[in-house]
């Protein structure tokens, strides 16, 4: 069992979290030769069922399948060409090849690509280790010199250390070259961050999603964003056989008030259209129903000294436009590329860019999903001009070639590395 | 003298307001043949000198062109190809004919229009009557039925009756076929649309426009929309002598408290661009120092019966963005259409679409004209999450053809009559 493998004492990037962001940093780094170790304080069962993302971009699929773990997501997954705005009871489908030069998003449920990567990471022996609970990290602040030794104006640089819990092992220390902190939003890593330095962005909004995920083919090819006066309704699915379902609901909302039928019945009230007047969904067995809350955060910096945080440790965004795994792969993967050449040719330039680079695009999908949200959701402080607002934009990108591509091409993502201003 | 003439008792349309909407409605009714009167409540002096809006659309300019009142504005109007935006002390600019097909703006003030207006109006030996203040709307309610006789299920229609106060002859009355009601925000005729009947949508901002007139040559070829921590500024322009200056400032600012060095000063500072360090703008004499109160506002329908309400009678835009005189334009070729058609052949097909027509493109533009606002102004309750979105998507609009291009086409003009749904 890998959980009872020896411990490394020393290795070159600890990655804190088995998240996407961690699993798939670790298969980059295993793929270029640098070695590291993994260490989740849930276990392995919690992390491949818990319910997250399942739009994965343009690039993010590129990415999965040039690292070697894109084989089940190319026989399972389904590629989408489009998704469908309903709204004042019409229709109208966004084409994302012909508005993008031929960019398509992927359905394949983050659980799954989760599952992938962590088989992988066992399978080739790498070091994963889960139930492994990160009580302390330390030693991050050095930086390294221009000529590439550690320390500042020749002081010796602390060593990273990060301090675990590991659940047979007990008490046990990883010394690290570089410390990556991929523990999502309710992560520790962030923490090392002297608060000082750190500067958080925030908002939260006045609604949140009810999920459900049944066990019912999805009743539409495509994912459908429904504005309603009614609310916010999002149909989505995650296989053939399997629905993903989201309704707006208040802040607060108990889902033991939302029986079956409930659900149902909003959902063919909120996605009806005059397109299709007969229009229903499947319905099936409700397997789990869960509130959502909604919420853009970005903390900055992403590098702290030899600390790096990616994906949700750094940044949060609201659901809609489905932006915050992707955001997490591209960081890995600009993240991935500075530790290669700083172990390849010893330049740390990459990583002192580290943060910039990946905070250009997160701010841009902050904007998008913010925009998104605003756009689709009805807003009980909003006034019937704002909601006539909405519905004139929505007609806009109906109708405008540049306001449909601007939407289609945040949506099927834009390059990993956006140019600097 | 124009304003003594005798008073004709009848006229096909009755418009009411003789700023451009009323004056250019009057002009396309006079080349097709139809008869109108204009009564305007101000004397000609106040309607020629106020300041209002300087920048022309493409399809305004092709407008008054072929209403043959282009000549001037072909003279002394300074065509414009793009605008300049700085943010975050960066400079980006927005070449308007490549990313919109060879569309461009004109600068030319409204005033300027208006006086070319009156003064054909006036050639023409066409009604035209100045402190003529409209006391009383009545019987506009009346529609036609379908075969072109007046009245609803054979029930003779009242006459529509405008009733105005002439400073020379007293209490007045005018019965026409048609009333327009154009007489602007603070204007009359909205009300003779049943309260139970008119839906308002309004929005108000929590800031105001500090407007300056300087006689001092533009330091800039085309307009700067500028985004600072300080507050908006903009740089605009009359002619090659005068520019038209404005700083975002709180609501309820007194003009006194900003003397012209304070003027200058903070337009300097709000300005500042890396691009160009040593860039001022020169400064001359402040003719005129006004508070401009930020505001969106429509009423539907802009149709009852025989009134057709145009322009700011029916709507009003904040000013970022340059569409209130345009939105106006729009309406009146939309409305000049319609009452010829109904003129020629009798069919009241376009007038019983003029409300919707409108609507739509009214929508647009109130939707453009918050979303600038919102893009590029400082608001006090905002958050520094939202003040990075702000310059998230400006980034965006410099890097991106597509999001340049939305504001582009906006900016100069979409075409008269949009798509329906």
């Amino acid at each position: 069992m890998p959980t009872s493998a020896p411990a490394p004492t020393h290795t070159s990037v600890g990655i804190i979290g088995a998240g996407p962001a961690g699993l798939l940093l670790a298969r980059l780094l295993h793929n270029a030769g640098i070695d590291c170790v993994v260490l989740e304080n849930r276990d392995r069962a919690y992390v491949e069922q818990r319910q997250r993302a399942g739009i994965l971009e343009q690039s993010t699929v590129d990415v999965l399948r040039s690292a070697g773990a894109g084989e089940r997501m190319d026989r399972e997954g389904l590629p989408h060409d489009g998704i469908e705005l309903r709204y004042d009871r019409r229709s109208h489908r966004i084409d994302f090849p012909s508005l993008t030069g031929g960019r398509r998003v992927m359905v394949y449920a983050q659980t799954e690509m989760v599952k992938d990567l962590v088989a992988q990471q066992l399978a080739d022996g790498a070091p994963l280790f889960f139930e492994s609970e990160v009580t302390r990290i330390e030693g991050v602040e050095g930086v390294e010199d221009a000529d590439g030794t550690k320390g500042i104006h020749g002081t010796k640089a602390p060593t990273p250390t990060i301090h675990y819990h590991h659940q047979d092992r007990g008490p046990t220390t990883l010394t690290c070259d570089y410390i990556a902190g991929c523990d999502g939003f309710h992560g520790v890593a962030r923490n090392a961050v002297p608060a000082g330095l750190r500067r958080t962005y925030e908002r939260t909004y006045p609604y949140s999603w009810l999920g459900i995920l049944a066990q019912a083919p999805p009743a539409y090819d495509e994912l459908i964003y429904a504005h309603s006066s009614r609310g916010f309704a999002l149909a989505s699915m995650r296989s053939p056989a399997v629905s993903r379902l989201y309704l707006q609901v208040p802040n607060g909302t108990d889902p033991a008030d939302w029986p079956d039928a409930r659900v149902w019945d909003e959902l063919d009230a909120r996605l009806a259209t005059d397109a299709d007047p007969g229009w229903k969904l499947e319905r099936g067995p409700i397997a789990a129903t869960s509130v959502l809350p909604m919420r853009s955060r970005v903390v900055e910096p992403m590098r702290y000294g030899r600390l790096l945080l990616a994906g949700d440790a750094a940044h949060i965004v609201p659901p809609t436009g489905a932006k915050g795994l992707n955001l997490a792969v591209a960081d890995v993967v600009v993240l991935a590329r500075a530790l290669v050449q700083r172990h390849v040719t010893g330049s740390t330039e990459l990583l002192d860019a580290y943060s910039d680079t990946c905070l250009r695009r997160v701010w841009r999908a902050e904007h998008f999903s913010y925009a998104m949200t605003e756009l689709l959701h009805a807003d009980p402080a909003h006034s019937a001009f704002e909601t006539r607002l909405q519905l004139s934009q929505l007609d806009r990108i109906a109708h405008s070639r540049h306001a449909a591509a601007e939407l289609a091409e945040n949506y099927t993502g834009l390059p990993i590395a956006l140019p600097s201003p």
